[in-house]
């Protein structure tokens, strides 16, 4: 709701060319669509950057269907996460591409991709949060690069990915254990690191609560924390940061 | 040690310039400085963007003093947090400022200010951590402007801000007790959001940590969460993002 | 147990019009049921305002029958919660109506309906768990609107429902994930507010514990919380608030 | 920001009786005061039902004086709790008034009282937080009285309080330890009851987490439940509660 | 160990009736049998008051069953907990007794039952636990009654059962949501009283700990706790103390 | 409220030997006497086996005092736990006696003592909770034997206390950091044992809940578990316990 | 990367006799291959003492298989940990062999045993990880003994073993619930002792966390302890730790 | 209790040279001194190869003087952790050393130093405790080194000591925050590693528990951990791991 926005419509109701009652609809009228269970906010791309994304968990799969296509039908567009086979046959949606190691369904991929991010993972089983990242900063127009299995258990790999960790502007670093990895990547480069703590190990990993805390507690200041599993956010910054040039 | 710089010592070994012994050195050699209870990281602001930081908690006075003299000399600026009085009076290095609410000693702060980072706070208890990410940031090189105490109980006061809000390039919000702040903030902007628990109210805030869930989990995705109380590493993050077009 | 029916009982032992014996059992013989299993609880309805109600989880399809039966003989009515398509099917109990997203079963469900309480939801997720709010609550007696999917990263979908707001006599608010709506909803209005916590979300959501923190920490002052999903006890007391008027 | 109030300001922008400036001012300027590390909120009495309240931890003493002051000015009253003598001593306020045992000051509480709000306590240690509860709903405008030491060890003394019990239009219980009173009083009662567990205890009690989870998990239907030792939230919601059947 | 024996063994070694070998090996051969994956302890009945117990949990059927053969060859009576139908259908030993609710299997119960327990529950869900005590108490020779579903939400039901709480030389409470039913009991009774947590509840129950926490801080004191859901600790230490005049 | 009393009590009435309103006031007026913070539970010692104990924690001195007058003036004895020197200094009443170690303050201490406790510790840090067990059972008039130090470390001068376990009717064990004794002792005796876990210990003692955990867990079946430094409650339960067979 | 190697490689490439290209690649190119998903580590063994291990959980059965694979070829050997028979069936890799209790595969197990690892554990439930961490240190070559089911609830079942305890060069001890038999065997013995908490138990055991902090917590000093359920972790130290001497 | 010195003793009771009653006490009178608080176990070294040791907290300072004073005079030797200058000052036992920052008081230290043990430390605050660990190995007879502030965040630090790492028979790995520096340290050494979490940090850091649990979770098999700030645990394994050999 910025200031220049209500004044020239305050200037229009003033000179009548919007009446009153128009006025007031337009001042609330925000573009969602009340599709009873959900309200579908189609205008979230604009103020938030990101537009409103479909999380599956706790919905029907007739819910999910329903929202997918109010979305598709007003941009031709969506992200489905945490999403089934189950879900993507029932959507019926030509276009939609579905990756089933993260569960990611997308419609309407943005073509050009721009600037840098560099995504990676400690191990092979944090590779579908990975993945959730990756696919998300790309739907979203990022250009991304991938680097799986570079933990500190065996540095020289990581190393190997130095001249990559150099031109990154961005770089999401998945790890489940001890998450230790974002804390070295930290040592190594002047670029912000996303961190997304994964569910990966057992006893006291504690679903990732382990690597969460770790990656909260870095020596390396600075380093943004995800929630645990939370692909999609580590996504969503990334590309906020990584096209946030075009603003400046 | 990117590429280039082996290459080239390589190669001025291979003509003889450089003699195998102090290649060697060189490779290792890299501008720390052992004072015995510590290894003072003089190159760390050319590796992470960000200078090596003194932590005060858990150190002697005399050891934050040492260390901050061998920084001084080493670079004549330096940054401490957690500090108290008692520090800054032993310092006695001319030009270091303390801040009493945040307990932050700074030495050589940049002059010139880039970007545009915004501080929130959702109450007046909040403000100790706010200052600590202002100042951080500040001090290295980015411009910052605070608004205190705008929480979600009433809504009408982050409204206000909503210019200056749209014209931040990074927004850090410090927020305590149920922190939904950040959430609210997400929701009317596109800049990339950088949240602070703070370790502000009683009962079941548990020390900050149900304000740090909360905002790990906001519903407005890609809010970059920090640990809590650690306006420290908000200020760095945000300065790193708010300069990064220089490296685009 | 209150002072007039006790003195009321002595003087008509005292006068020979009740027989000790059968004061002793007037005393005592309050109109439970004992079925071997469960102590059916007749009269809760008037001591507590509510009729004791069948939570299902952790008894056997054939106890919750049982119990059902002997609760629709002695009063016609019941209500059960957290309840399986196939305790509905076993019931065969004519009238008894089941909500299958809410696990709910009713049966003689008051007509009158008096008040006006508003139940809000911050997402789709969250619809179970305010329908078995809105159910209890209507079963009881009160007229019950719902807004659905009106959470903070929208705020503009919950001004539009700014008039109900100001209308209810009680709110209840069911968020999962930071449990931020409460706050915000507390800001607009001068209702009791009730909040219930729900389970949607992963990882540091906790199973609904972070919402529930942050409930706890609300900044608006005087917010009821509830357990974790328990919707039915904020229909209960929503509708003790509801109509307290006729008390007072 | 309710729609009449909307329309009539753009009726009057229309028919030129208020600027296009004035306007945006109006909509934008609600009574709140800046002093810098505050914004005091002037309106929230009208908006939430409670004035906003002074809650001293992590604020300094002279924020706190400021703050108070700047309330005094323009209502002639306010709440601040969790204070100390030394901010009381601070205030040089006429007409303040300090109660010790629960930390806090009032100034101008209302003359006249309504209503009937019962405050009950498990034992002698949860005085003080009881009578946070008593003097925040008198302070509003709720008659109040209190039972205290009527723990669930000797039942016989809470049988004593039966009749007021049955009159109370709204019961505070704040209980420690194992939390169990409220339950006991749920039995007894179909008013609404407000449960604050208190961080009396040791071991096991974790600070009153034990109370609070024990109050949530109650098996009598729909207990409010505030915050550990938030004998405040407790007094606002009774005195909301109390109070509803002027709206009604 | 206790001296008299050693003394006499001792003595048996100098006199020559007692080789050296022998006393050595009757020093260290105490009666268990080893059956590779476990080593059956056939004394533990002289030794703790109680025979060793089969927990299944964490066993494949087939070591439970041979376990159970070799103690049943052994001493022809066993208890085996946690146990399933399967487990019952493979052990084929004639005389062998199946509690399908508390999945107890026991075989050589003792006839002649002495004392008297008493076993209450808060509700219906519990029963399995009260089952667990009341089968193993009852195999190990006391005399149980049972009285199930007498929660404090509804006093008058606990009240009635008043006599046979003055009766018995120790009670068994076991209740899971907020677990008051304890400290209830244990203000109208001086028998020892023994509380078990049950995982009945959801939510804040959190898996029955909210239970045992609130019966470790009861307001009663001396309430003997058990580990949640561990009906068969219960049942040991009710029998232990049961039958305790044996000894005095 | 036996049946036998009520019926008498009836009976009375209806033969005129008792009126209406002093019945009522009979069945109403239990030994307690309201001294406002505090309602002084004189009668508890004939319900429950154990007398009303002065819990110091969360009372202010003068509280302490009062209500410890009270209880000397009608019964000449009571038992204050967790008091200080100052409270001792304050109470003023000849014949009371300070245990300075554990904080015990007792006045009127049974002199004939009866059966067998023993009371043992794992370490020298340990002895302060033991001797709050000890002492309390022996002011309630139990025969109480100490043995300090036999922790499972050095298992030999556990067994030099054999005879003593064989001897003791009940046996407490107090063990912080693994509470590893209990289950030792558990093995060497056929007694009920009660154990109580210490707060001694740090790190992962986590304030004595690992010893709780341990000792619940514990694979000799039957242990009774006490709140964390709850010398006291032992006390009472081992008393309760020791005296068991004059009601059998 | 010792300093020998780099300072041959110089001298190498001052001498001419490798291309400065060749041996930057030198430099980086360590033994792993890079299989797209994976990167196996190859040269571990020699980096660590203990060749990279296949942890399947979070793998999917094709990735474990061709990791497997690519570790068969270049060694023929391999270590799979938490497998299932779908991988084993999946391996076809003559030689492997499945030990489905403990879940491992191993193919090429060391001929060569050297030293004396003893494996106790608590109960039967604990044999699985028991059995993890005695095939781990017979793969890497370590003689390694098992005695089970020697709990501290039997003595003298442990004691049994005691020559063999003396014996031992290192002691692992597994077990669940209280997880006390590490600090009894440790005052027992001075050969180093590594225990590993198992998730066996349940309620307060919380998944094996009790068991866990109990050994960290033990009276015995110097105890090695493993994550929960982690017989693979001590199987590896326990094999450093008995072959030491080599190197010494 | 070895076979061997049994049998002797049975055949001198046999042949007559030692009396039963002097076989008994042989038997039983293990060298430990009953000093009433506590027992002081002075062939513990024989028993577990390290000494008893004075762990201070809990304990009064005449207590821990007393004991000490006991070992005096029995070894001339002794150490006491967690101890302060008030204790030692108090001991007035000429050649007591104290280690003010790691609270360590040591007497008789061994003079011939044997092996190799090197810690490290994260950070220059947990130094303390890495002193603790470096005290003790050394007073048992351990030759030790120590590296000082080598964090993940400058790994070059870290790899200036990779010699000294290679040499170590044994490495200690202090660190706290984020706990990353075992897992580190464990990619480069095939080498025993003991790592101590330590209680630096702050919100997250949970108090060290993050560490421990990072630690537990080390992506490097077999890391031994102690609890948190344990120095002396480390101290005491390193040294039995590291003077091994003279056993095998």
């Amino acid at each position: 709701m910025d200031n220049n926005k209500i004044k020239k419509l305050l200037a229009s109701v003033k000179d009548g060319s919007v009446p009153v009652e128009e006025a007031l609809r337009k001042l609330k009228h925000l573009p969602y669509e009340d599709i009873c269970f959900a309200r579908v906010d189609h205008h979230r791309h604009l103020r938030q950057g990101v537009p409103e994304v479909i999380f599956s968990s706790g919905k029907t799969v007739e819910q999910v269907v329903k929202i997918a296509r109010a979305m598709n039908k007003q941009s031709g567009s969506f992200l489905i996460t945490k999403a089934s086979l189950m879900i993507y046959n029932s959507l019926k949606i030509k276009g939609a591409v579905f990756y089933p190691d993260s569960g990611i369904i997308t419609k309407g991929e943005k073509k050009k991709k721009a600037g840098n991010i560099l995504v990676l993972t400690a191990g092979t089983s944090d590779v579908p949060v990975a993945e959730e990242a990756a696919v998300t900063a790309s739907f979203l127009g990022s250009k991304v690069e991938t680097v799986y299995d570079v933990g500190v258990a065996g540095l020289h790999r990581l190393m190997d990915a130095s001249v990559r960790l150099q031109k990154a502007h961005v770089i999401i670093v998945a790890a489940g254990m001890e998450g230790a990895l974002p804390s070295v990547v930290g040592g190594m480069t002047d670029s912000p690191i996303i961190a997304v703590p994964t569910s990966t190990g057992y006893g006291t990993s504690l679903g990732g609560l382990t690597a969460l805390f770790a990656m909260l507690n870095s020596c390396v200041p600075g380093i943004a924390v995800m929630n645990i599993d939370n692909g999609f956010g580590a996504g969503c910054l990334a590309h906020k940061i990584n096209t946030l040039s075009s603003k400046q």
